[in-house]
């Protein structure tokens, strides 16, 4: 309870249920002064809209921003800005029908403990992964902020199942990267991966089961020097953001999990100088170090377990007989959540690193556009 | 700036640098009427103290726990607990000579760039390992705390380099497994395994060279229905307070890594009945589903990157100088920090957990022992 | 900058402008449970509703609540409540008109500096007292909670400009009282006071005019125990969000500033045992000592300065020209904000109350009625 | 409890108890590179020492301020800064003779009902005023930083009593009004009415009673635009910090309570222009309009209750026995607490000006001085 409130300069608190009003999100500490560019915004949320193709949930949801407050003069004013997207398509019915079956890997259970058996259950409620939306309404702002001072996020689809792009590509130009993720329907970056992870999705669909996956994110031209020691450190700040993501099981910075498995001198980046700048000769701290800055591309990897919302038979327990039972989930979901999380992943860490910024004063609070 | 301190209601203040005076850590939050267990802080500590064997850093410290506030008659008073131990062996003149070669993945430069040359660099000051003493402090408190609740929290070496135990641990008896564990230099559970990932330290310090590893932990016995949606999540509160601590790069729940290859028929976890009490017939979900704990353990595993410091030639930019350039590292360092790291992660998880649980109000503000 | 939010527990977050789309009121952390009665919230919003009789400004507002999220089944959820009115009547051209003109005591000067400009002033934008709208809606809500505890707050206005009631209500019983004031259009206690306070009011009307005046407040039934030292007391949390209602100037507990000029022997107040508890043989203490609950009533007092919207030439600055001029405000003010600032003063107080009692666990998260 | 921490960028914890080992702060967020001047912070805390004349407890004190961490070639690094005093001279044993007597406004109630008999009750433990030093500490720290950016805090004792001195001071010079206050044992501006306040309180003294007062404080030289809307006004961030401070039962600020029998013509500060610059001709506003600094003085007075600890015989409670009784308090104790406060109220409102300064970008985080 009470913790639906993330950041401290630039504050989103999300709130909305899947099958409720609508979905909104609260922002706190938007500088003054930006142009309110609304069809970014619009452009950025269609990016993980239900039903853009035939690998995602069928639920028809136009997801249009709507402003509730904060903008005057089609510029943000420095006051708080509530943007909403409402709820239209859905078939609560279902939910009546399966409601005293614990669907495995969801939060039936957990919710019944926590809030005593009053908690929205329709399409999983405020617990859904619909709530994202707001994750991006908000993260298209801090990106529109982040992009007048020459720092990009970026991330893209690495794997589906066991289909993975192992090439590297954050040293490549972010926006040439974008048009190219974007015209693949799972945000991959090679055409021929992208194909076979395509066919994968289709083909868990075909089973009525689903499939993980990872993404990769970067954030380009962090300014050297921005983060700070201990709970401050970027890691502990972009982690916690992160995993509010549902589905997300695991993190990793820079060379992450293979670093376990490297000696000091394989691991350690060599400081260089580069352009008359000191660099380091190459990136496996992803960017940081001591929790800080070090002026090279921030790099992140994320895990995403599969859809936990199969059609097969499960076997489960009913909770008012509290008997075991088996049972089959009704209803059209994504077989694989990765491509739509792409653009979450991003706009989390844009949030990010533009309320880190603004604390140490990196952006000022009045914005000369 | 400002953000030394972790926790909502069990909130912890980390002070103090490597080589300055002390070492602190300020709990503010405990409750009233614990039994105030000095011996039990000065053994916890002992475990990640410097200079227990061969394999660890020769800095002779006697870390002793020094209690400045808030204990009277030997039981804690509500009020804020400051402990201390002070730092005694150490020659900050070698730090002198090294002041301007920018250690390669140490914080040297970063530093520069965040407090303008005014840092503590002595023994990397405020960002040394060293602070994480301060940790384990207030994770002794919070696990005499947890204990009292039947909630036990351990974790164990699972790999030094290439050297992994694959043995899944966490259903035997925590006691047990701390015995077991505590007589391996390297906090292994396996005794065959641990001689290896000995030798394997040793080989590497013999080069001046460093190794990474990894680290398993598990909560048990937390009720279910601890946590929260979003940004109170399990897993992104553990994760915040996780990657505090240094050398850790990346962090799993669960089948964590893992889930991105499965399918979801494969990773969801079947409800079922044991004892009359819902559980679930495996636990790829870590014991947490939507950010809220099922009553299963919690697991999560993290990766710990080798040393930076190792006393092999390395290249690097002088900063004064502003050329590239190659040094040798002076001075005694761990080749392998993750012995000591066990009990780091051990009390982070165990503060987090018990900040948690008072949160919720499972843990009264008063203790009647 | 990211800070319109208050609480920890119970965490309001406040948005919208005076003549944007809405007045709003994001709701974090309200138990599960609560049978929410938008009756009972609409008749709070009501008693500070513009146009309640010929003493306040004439907007025409219906001010209508709209729930956006956290309630299901007409119950509370757990989830965020966000809740919303409508800006309706407004006539927004004659700022424009005057939007040069900084008007005495009022924001256009502050906010100039603050926001550069970018800032909505219509109708003085996001610093308008009808943000307080969402003070009493969030407000509302906490009540339906106190009141399950038998806890109550209440306001009452003491005194406008120099007409003051010096009598001492608080021993009677709250819901008689808030009869008695709910009749009064002053909301005063006393009949033939409340007929003075009409006039008064009506006379500084009549002058283009304001005037101020005070408000006595009280929570009863606060259990002993409840608070904290230093930055924690009741008095520093509720002094906090207090001062978050425009036009208040001053604020004081118990005995107030009186107590400047007592000894110790009067001030002090005796324990004594009544019907076989302890309590204070008078209460001067205002129900609290050391920052925590006494279980006697918990009282404060007030001071409301005059409206800074005044009808009658001023003097002034044209912050375009640069030069001091003369200027006569338009348009329609409340000539005395006390009446309606009543329920919004009661309301912050419940809100504070509340979030304490869930911090310390007096209220649990799950209500079951 | 977790409570003990004020403010988001220059946070102070506050911990220690009157007859602990220690009274301390731990100071987190000050920027890096301040000549950290010892003897300016002991000259501060010298101010509120016991034992300063015959008007004090004569308690014997040396309060030497020791610095425990953040300090680096006498500059400050970025790093928490930790200072202590050591608590010497005191005699516990009379505490355990009248401890199951209940104090009039004393503590000993509340804490048995919040901490359950565990709190350390010597001397009033962590309620004691003592802790203020801590806040005294960190406010000299305060100061040094925005002296440089040529803002200042001063207080001083307006009345003891009935004796009180009206004149306006806070347009005359800082530093002359700090001389002529440090000469007055009281801490008074005016040489007569500070030899009639010293002999009030000799003479309440010799009743074995106490007395209360006032304390009027200003801060000059903020710029304008600081502070914000809501639940970050400066007078909710400030009172806040000022209830912190025990026997402080209110405040106000600029025209304060007065303003409630104002009229808007009267009260209302007209806009001028000054030497090229906007301020007003009048400061009834206290140098905040919505929560945000005019750039005139910030000016607040609080009222401070008569000494509770009294050696006359009192009504009480024994709570062992649950029976009315009457008791003699022994012990030395401060007969008036006004003139010790002042330099603490200065010291916190430095503390939350510098804080907010910090958050707005308008102080940096590296000082080059």
């Amino acid at each position: 309870m009470g913790d639906n409130t993330l950041g401290t300069r630039f504050k989103i608190s999300s709130f909305g249920e899947s099958h409720g009003k609508v979905i909104g999100v609260l922002i706190d500490g938007t500088p003054a002064g930006l142009n309110f560019d609304l069809d970014f915004i619009q452009h950025e949320l269609d990016k993980r809209k239900p039903g853009q193709s035939h690998l995602t949930s069928a639920r028809k949801e136009s997801d249009e921003v709507e402003v509730l407050s904060g903008i005057f003069n089609d510029k943000t004013t420095g006051a708080p800005i509530c943007l909403v997207i409402k709820n239209q398509s859905y078939d609560s019915t279902k939910y009546d029908k399966f409601k005293e079956f614990l669907r495995p890997s969801h939060v039936d259970y957990v919710l019944l403990k926590k809030y005593g058996g009053f908690a929205d259950y329709r399409g999983s409620g405020r617990f859904s992964g619909r709530i994202t939306a707001g994750f991006v309404m908000a993260g298209a702002i801090a990106k529109l902020i982040l992009n007048k001072f020459n720092i990009f996020t970026f991330a893209y689809t690495e794997s589906i199942g066991k289909i993975a792009d192992p090439t590297e590509y954050f040293a490549d130009d972010i926006e040439q990267l974008i048009e190219v993720r974007d015209k693949s329907p799972v945000k991959a970056l090679n055409a021929e991966l992208s194909i076979k992870m395509e066919n994968e999705i289709e083909s868990v669909k075909n089973l009525k089961d689903s499939i993980g996956g990872s993404i990769k994110c970067v954030a380009k031209s962090i300014p050297p020097g921005i983060g700070g020691p201990v709970f401050n450190s970027l890691e502990a700040k972009i982690s916690r953001a992160i995993f509010a993501i549902p589905a997300i099981k695991g993190i990793e910075f820079g060379a992450g999990f293979k670093a376990m498995n490297m000696r000091g001198s394989e691991h350690n980046d060599p400081w260089i100088i580069k352009n008359g700048e000191v660099k380091t000769l190459k990136n496996d701290s992803g960017g940081i170090i001591g929790g800080i800055s070090t002026g090279m591309p921030l790099t992140l990897r994320v895990a995403i377990k599969p859809t936990a919302s199969i059609g097969m038979p499960q076997k489960t327990v009913n909770i008012r007989t509290m008997k075991e039972t088996e049972f089959e989930l009704e209803g059209d979901h994504d077989p694989c959540i990765v491509p739509r999380a792409v653009v979450v992943v991003e706009s989390m860490l844009a949030i990010v690193i533009l309320d880190q910024l603004l604390i140490e004063g990196f952006i000022p609070t009045v914005l000369n556009s």
